[in-house]
């Protein structure tokens, strides 16, 4: 894998045509009209990489799946990743994204809660007007393992005996089933009814755990970059994780193997009260780079595999532009 | 319009056998493990008078859909106003449903912001199952249409010059839109294509009619509840709406048939910021009687009007029981 850092946009060069495409389709669904047009007006400037619309037309592409439909399918992808952003800023108290204050810094709490359910249906809605049920079904399933995900994590805050499988299967619900569902939608979405041949249902599967794996290194990477992100290159807080008492994969093998003294301190930069900056004070408690270092393998491992998948698929732009946003969320800074 | 009050059971006799069926399928949709599925049993005890169920078997008994769906679209009516529930507790900060402590209050608001966001995925996700698209498409539009109307109305916060009209537009879409899809779906989903006739196709306008206007009568008397109603019959805190500064219909029309004196002091008890009791001071600042007057004679009203639209049906069973559901909601207590 280079460690070549290439901007994502033009990673993204051989789906532009479908990407302006699904951009209009978005416009048109976040152009309301009176106070609630306002509101929809500044949650459509958190639009940003674009990624799970990419994965779609990617993968659609990298199979010659031509389905005219791919765009609003890559739309409905999109709704639905801001209506999580607007709700979660709420869930973690984030004031900031993509530089600018969130929902319920700019309004109130509730305005984000609402807007945040708007689009929710919108996206629904947005999957009901296409000619198969297959988004729809998809997305709707992803969108509650989302919800069930951070649940879970929320449950088990502060839990430094947490697993890493019980890190992984949280992680994934909260990111990589959108992911999968977004290569696997790109693969198989047929408007027409009509079967896939074998040969094609395996290229999606694949496409599937591709979309996975590639999801799970995502998020880990974000665990990565709360750590030691540079908050004006996040374009968001970092720190918030510690704050919030999600104890993520590299302070998870951090704890596990530290003494019972570094244990004991790491706890207090979590929970002592008396604690302002809980990120610094942990920068303090321990030292980082070992735990840092284990997750950003795990993540390099996750994406190895995920290249393998694309093995079953045929050379082409597509297939070597999924296999560059693989390298790409590893070297990533926001 | 006799003022028998009716206990709601007895009058959705004729559906029972569908609302068995209907809450078997809601039971197996709220069964999660874990530390979700605590979370998810606890709003399952808030599934109380199962009015939007019971409007689609009505709708679809009166004019004799037998589609054995209808009870799954009935029970994807009741996930959605469960989710609109656990979001509406946070909105108003209300600490109490149904006599028992709300989710923000039993765990906190990240857990009900998450909780109301899967089962309105996982209302989307059954909905998806069903062999028709109608049930979908409808309640994905009208959860929009609740969102925007709950935004517009914390916009139009301390408006006491608002008009009626407005005022209705957004009872209409915080409430009227799922009644009226509720009964739309009873007259017109269909697992099978195939069209309906002119007649039938006219049978279910006039119930969709026929929702609307009792849905928007039910949120003008749930407006008056918050102003008369006693807390333990209602199951909920009383003057929720004085304390987030709606300006309700018959507050509405109190201050606009006030002097300025009046007018002053109305404006004191939603805004001061010494006042404590905020309905008590209302209570205090106005004679509200005449204001709550108009508001049950606007309900009376549209439910008059409502009656009218059963005119197109048949008789039968079912038949009566929405008409005695119309008086039902006049004389409610909670």
């Amino acid at each position: 894998m280079s460690s070549e850092v290439v901007a994502l946009p033009e990673l993204l060069a051989p789906v532009r045509a479908g990407l302006i495409a699904m951009r209009e389709i978005l416009s048109a669904e976040l152009s309301d009209q009176g106070p609630v047009g306002e509101r929809v007006a500044h949650i459509s400037r958190f639009r940003g990489k674009e990624l799970r619309a990419a994965l779609v037309l990617l993968a659609g592409q990298a199979v010659d799946n031509r389905d005219p439909e791919l765009p609003q399918v890559a739309a409905v992808l999109e709704l639905i990743h801001l209506a999580t952003l607007v709700h979660d800023d709420v869930l973690d108290g984030a004031d900031l994204r993509r530089n600018l204050p969130s929902v319920h810094v700019a309004w109130d709490e509730q305005t984000a809660i609402l807007l945040g359910d708007m689009l929710y249906s919108r996206a629904f809605h947005l999957s009901t007007r296409l000619r198969s049920i297959l988004a729809a079904s998809l997305l709707s399933l992803a969108a509650q393992r989302i919800c069930a995900g951070e649940m879970e994590q929320a449950a088990l805050r502060y839990r430094f005996d947490l697993d890493q499988d019980t890190y992984e299967s949280i992680a994934a619900a909260k990111t990589a089933e959108l992911y999968a569902a977004a290569c696997e939608l790109g693969a198989r979405y047929k408007g027409e009814p009509g079967a896939w041949s074998d040969k094609e249902e395996r290229k999606a599967l694949e496409l599937k755990a591709f979309g996975r794996e590639l999801g799970l290194a995502f998020q880990i990477m974000d665990d990565v970059l709360d750590v030691i992100g540079k908050e004006v290159e996040v374009g968001k807080r970092v720190g918030n994780d510690v704050e919030d008492g999600k104890v993520t994969l590299p302070i998870l093998w951090t704890y596990q193997n530290s003494s019972e003294t570094v244990q004991a301190r790491i706890r207090l930069a979590y929970q002592d009260p008396s604690v302002t900056d809980r990120l610094q004070a942990l920068r303090e408690a321990c030292d980082l780079e070992a735990g840092l270092a284990f997750a950003r393998r795990r993540a390099q491992e996750l994406l190895h595999s995920a290249l393998g998948r694309l093995e079953a698929i045929p050379p082409s732009a597509a297939r070597e532009a999924l296999q560059r946003i693989a390298e790409y969320v590893l070297y990533r800074k926001k």
